[in-house]
């Protein structure tokens, strides 16, 4: 990057049920909160980026970059929607990213919004299902339930990864829901009454899977010069900022447990920051199924390969473990409006590295968030850094 | 821009009915024919964007930029489809340029695509109207026929302009679409005939509307170091790439026969090019009903105000006037694919600046793209020139 990138205006909703609110509304309020959060004044936003995945299948809108920007008052001004399925969010942060580094813009707001609860299950899967190659893979039968059911049954017979491993992520994750004010929920939930729970695609059963949310999440990228003198001082600053693609159809990938979108998405961000895995104190990681967390944390390099149910049964993902993952809740806990999910994690792994977090990692300095679209065919990878 | 960029590669299908071809292949053709025509190893390809408006309703698919990437033999690389109503393909095409001249990539794919024909009509005007602001303009019953039908009464009242003026543009264009092999129609018509085809939305008749088509196209854009040794020069440098927006809802247009992002747009691209509008030569603009094309041609500053409609009646847009507006035959013949339109017009003004357009304008050396979305919500503007 030319310029360094800083993360200076966080906003959100609370992601969960939002009847009656409108898409638009819902990012209007996130952004509003970004830009009143951030001190820089609105005549400074040289861009809109909006994530958004299923605006039109589900809502009939598109445009809502423009739209939004203008129940904002920001006229005039390049506003853009762009979609990579889940990763959509972070595809968004990564343009308003490179817009500051090129000094193409100064200040670039960033948001993510998705709404779904309205929609009735079938219609949601049939949206959902936009994300796969659905030319060639249809005749498969497969949903994203499905698909992460294989991943568990290959990642158990590969590397003995058991039941009560990846419920150990459903705990952790339901646990740190209760504590966030912005988590769609949150629950003590014990192993039994996880393994209770209704089967969806064997193995994964409910409570392995995030639940279908509305919300926004916003935030305002900027140039050193436009930091303003906040109280909520350090300086955030963007230090890698990795978008990646992978095989879009389910029968041309490699392995079903890892993504090659995110190994290299990783690959890069780690050369990009010139950090190591082992330098990240926090991590928000897309927990779409429980057993995503356990696949994304040996992508993203943070826990050897097939260790990861292990890793989470010991608590070393946990609150005091080697390295913290989805203290927000993640996608099970926290909720995945899905355009919204990858500026939601942004958010989340900033308010770590302002020390003002609800679940707060104690003395975090360094964080990452990890965004994955479809069946692996899109990834982001951000890390944040706090500057002294 | 920081660095040069240019228009190295290009490809297009017709434009046209495309009965059970998929959306994919028809991206993946025109994209694979940009790929060759370009010169530039597959390798060398840094990012990919892909412009698509509504394949989410019509088609259920999305994360089309990586799946067209994908069956491109294209991997790893960060693939993006932007969003942003009519101008979708002008936005994907932006971004490219953007990344070229800021030294992000050295060469991107660029490629629009949409398919309309296979949805019934009330399916095709339910997803066209995504690009209205539908939570606050719904109940107005408008639709973009509507709309445009009052702009004409206005622009009529305002500036005296008649049916037999807007005719004249129904006439050109039609008649360029015949020559043009990538062209959905075209036709010689008297104005009998456009006077007698079927009402719409009163005064705009069928023939003033362009229609429902599929289709692709795509550049590949570059930097000067990678541009090849082709029998196709000159080159073709990006002299201005400008994205704007507008009022997204109806009853905030200020007025109804001029769009101020149009009017932004043409400003900046002339102040980006250190151009005027009478250095144009040739333009292909959003024609996507006839009254359409006489207020962009006074938007975009090519014609005086409230002069368009008696520019059109006297030939000073046609082909031997003074600036050749679509002679591709616009949107009304060649068609409006809508994602793939604003890459279209690229391959159309390339084209004539490489002198090989089967309606060459004699001695095309500067071309202009004007792509509008929705209401005017979004604007892209683009100026090319030939380098001797």
């Amino acid at each position: 990057m030319n310029r360094n990138v800083y993360v200076a205006g966080l906003g959100s909703t609370a992601f969960g049920k939002h009847a009656g609110t409108s898409i638009e509304a819902l990012a209007v309020d996130a952004s509003a909160q970004a830009l009143v959060d951030a001190g820089i004044d609105r005549t400074r936003i040289g861009a809109v980026y909006l994530g958004n995945f299923i605006s039109g299948p589900l809502n009939g809108k598109e445009v809502l970059a423009g739209l939004v920007a203008g129940q904002l008052g920001l006229q005039g001004i390049p506003c853009t929607k762009v979609e990579g399925a889940c990763a959509s969010g972070g595809i968004a942060l990564r343009h308003a990213c490179m817009m500051v580094a090129a000094g193409i813009h100064d200040a670039v707001l960033v948001v993510g919004v998705e709404t779904m609860t309205h929609a009735s299950t079938p219609e949601v899967t049939s949206a959902l299902n936009c994300a796969l190659d659905n030319e060639n893979d249809a005749q498969s039968g497969l949903t994203f339930p499905g698909l992460f059911g294989l991943a568990w049954r290959v990642h158990a017979q590969q590397y003995g990864t058991t039941r009560e491993d990846i419920a150990s992520v459903v705990i952790k994750n339901k646990a740190f829901g209760l504590n966030n004010p912005l988590a769609q929920m949150g629950a003590h939930l014990t192993l039994e009454e996880v393994c209770a729970s209704t089967m969806i695609a064997d193995p994964l059963q409910l409570f392995d899977c995030c639940p279908p949310s509305d919300g926004a999440a916003a935030v305002v990228v900027c140039a050193q010069e436009l930091l303003s003198d906040r109280p909520h001082d350090p300086r955030i600053r963007v230090m890698a900022s990795v978008q990646t693609s992978g095989f879009a159809s389910l029968s041309q990938l490699p392995q079903l447990c890892s993504f090659d979108a995110t190994v290299l998405a990783a690959q890069q961000a780690y050369k990009q920051s010139g950090l190591q895995a082992a330098n990240i104190d926090v991590v928000e990681l897309h927990d779409c199924f429980s057993v995503a967390e356990i696949i994304d944390s040996e992508d993203l390099g943070l826990v050897p390969r097939g260790e990861g149910g292990r890793w989470a049964a010991q608590g070393r993902t946990g609150m005091h473990g080697d390295v913290v993952i989805n203290p927000s809740g993640g996608l099970l806990a926290k909720g995945h409006p899905v355009g919204a999910t990858g500026v939601g994690q942004i958010v989340e792994v900033a308010l770590q590295l302002r020390g003002a977090h609800a679940n707060q990692v104690p003395g975090a300095a360094i964080g990452m968030t990890h965004n994955l679209g479809g069946a692996g065919v899109a990834c982001t990878v951000h890390i944040l850094g706090r500057e002294a």
